[in-house]
């Protein structure tokens, strides 16, 4: 297998990367994980904005044009032969041989690098009669609207989702009025009540590329879709859930913390056709 | 220079580790920085201690024996020619090919490194006048009371404070009474009013060793040391500020956000007296 490291595509080793990189000692970088079929990288444009305008957040230079990254990640993808999988891209700041806070000089090259792997193995039966969710305190930094490599928070809330027989966890916060949910592990959230579409609105949450695509057609396809915070006490009166990201697509979920939900109800279907009908779009376009 | 990796001392290199790492995908690791001097490591049982904790607390193996740990740090510090310098030791959970959330099999070995470095250039300034220091909003992840690898809000919060000629930042959180303060980048306050010594408790915090050591022997020379919240808002009436930490050990606090403080004052020229003392005890032990 190979992987494209710092401008070249290079056989993939046990040795790569030195121990002074940022990414390894301070979390310093950030992260793309994009869907991949039959040589077409869905999205692209979506995932590469999202990172490039946070490496200006962060202020990590970006070290190629979107041509040159969807050229050498195709051909990447071609290379280790991967018809249905997952193109992985990771930025961070670089080396520091002096592993100190202080942002090492501007000259520093970033560390840039690309896999290409098969897709993860998931339970179709997830899609067909819908996953099962455990909630988690969501323990995760102010950063999360950046794709950060800091996701040790997010490691432990869906571990602990595996761990009791779950596909994903469901993060919350707490306010003043209560308990409120926030993302998966890497998920964000759609609850169902009645007609209308809720679903957590973008605050220290991950503004997730499916997120956006799925509430766009929602909308133009007339159907409510109001951004707020939610709590989980409301949980008790909604009447379909759906997940959504990169990997699972749109995917229903029917029970979280042991309570049941029309798995998929028809909100919920209506949203996984519109999104298979648009990642069929975009394989249409070059 | 050299550096120990996963069992062996090596010479240091670009290519020491895997893109699939865990360090470097997801922040799933945990780090220790020790004062070293000619020859000596500082305060090696409580550093590892800790890392020992957090590694049990996250389910990391820990793959070496203390005894092991410290023969092979001392014999890296004597081919690196280190007189006066630091220990990075860290650890992750090691590599996983498919860069999934999901924990990897048991029997995968964690990563493990040590580096040896130079003293990081520090003005002496700061001991002897009191360093300026920048608040900042403390936007990291619920796991502060480990010393995890998921450092970007630090790196933030420090970078601020460079940016403005400072040496640190103060990190603060908000409650219904106001800001509170909580820890520096990679340093603990203390704040010192009137004869007391006010501390912030361990709340999502680190629980510095150089904090922990001066607490105690402040306590053992007659101070009054109480540790709890601590709002911005106090600050005004605060005599003296310092911080804490293994590369800074004791050093007095002159300025922060612009309101100056005695630098070093009577119970700040107290601490660093009993931490200079307390590491030359610790010296004397083998």
């Amino acid at each position: 297998m190979k992987a494209f490291l710092n401008g070249a595509i290079v056989e993939k080793a046990d040795k790569m990367i030195p121990l002074e990189d940022r990414g390894l000692t301070f979390g310093d970088g950030l992260f793309e994980v994009l869907r991949v079929k039959d040589g077409h990288i869905f999205f692209f444009e979506d995932h590469l904005s999202r990172m490039r305008n946070s490496a200006e957040f962060f202020g990590i230079p970006f070290p190629y044009s979107r041509d040159e990254i969807k050229d050498r990640a195709r051909e990447l993808i071609a290379l280790n032969g991967i018809n249905d999988g997952e193109l992985y891209i990771e930025l961070t700041r670089g080396v520091d041989q002096n592993r100190e806070h202080k942002y090492p000089p501007k000259d520093t090259p970033p560390t840039f690098f690309m896999l290409a792997i098969p897709l993860r193995d998931i339970d179709p039966m997830n899609w067909k009669s819908g996953a099962i969710v455990f909630s988690f305190p969501d323990l995760r930094h102010g950063l999360c609207e950046h794709k950060t490599i800091n996701l040790l928070p997010n490691v432990l809330a869906k571990n602990y989702a595996y761990q009791h027989g779950g596909y994903e966890a469901l993060m919350y916060r707490e306010d003043l009025k209560g308990k409120y949910v926030t993302e998966g592990g890497s998920s964000n959230y759609f609850f169902v009540s009645g007609n209308i579409v809720i679903t957590p609105e973008i605050d220290n949450l991950l503004p997730g590329i499916t997120r956006s695509k799925v509430i766009e057609r929602l909308k133009k396809n007339g159907v409510q879709v109001i951004e707020r915070r939610i709590y989980h006490e409301e949980l008790k009166k909604v009447d379909e859930v759906f997940l959504v990201s990169t990997v699972s697509m749109v995917m229903p979920v029917r029970m979280i913390d042991g309570k049941n939900f029309k798995a998929p109800g028809q909100v919920t279907k209506k949203a996984m056709l519109l999104y298979q009908k648009l990642m069929e779009e975009d394989k249409g376009q070059h």
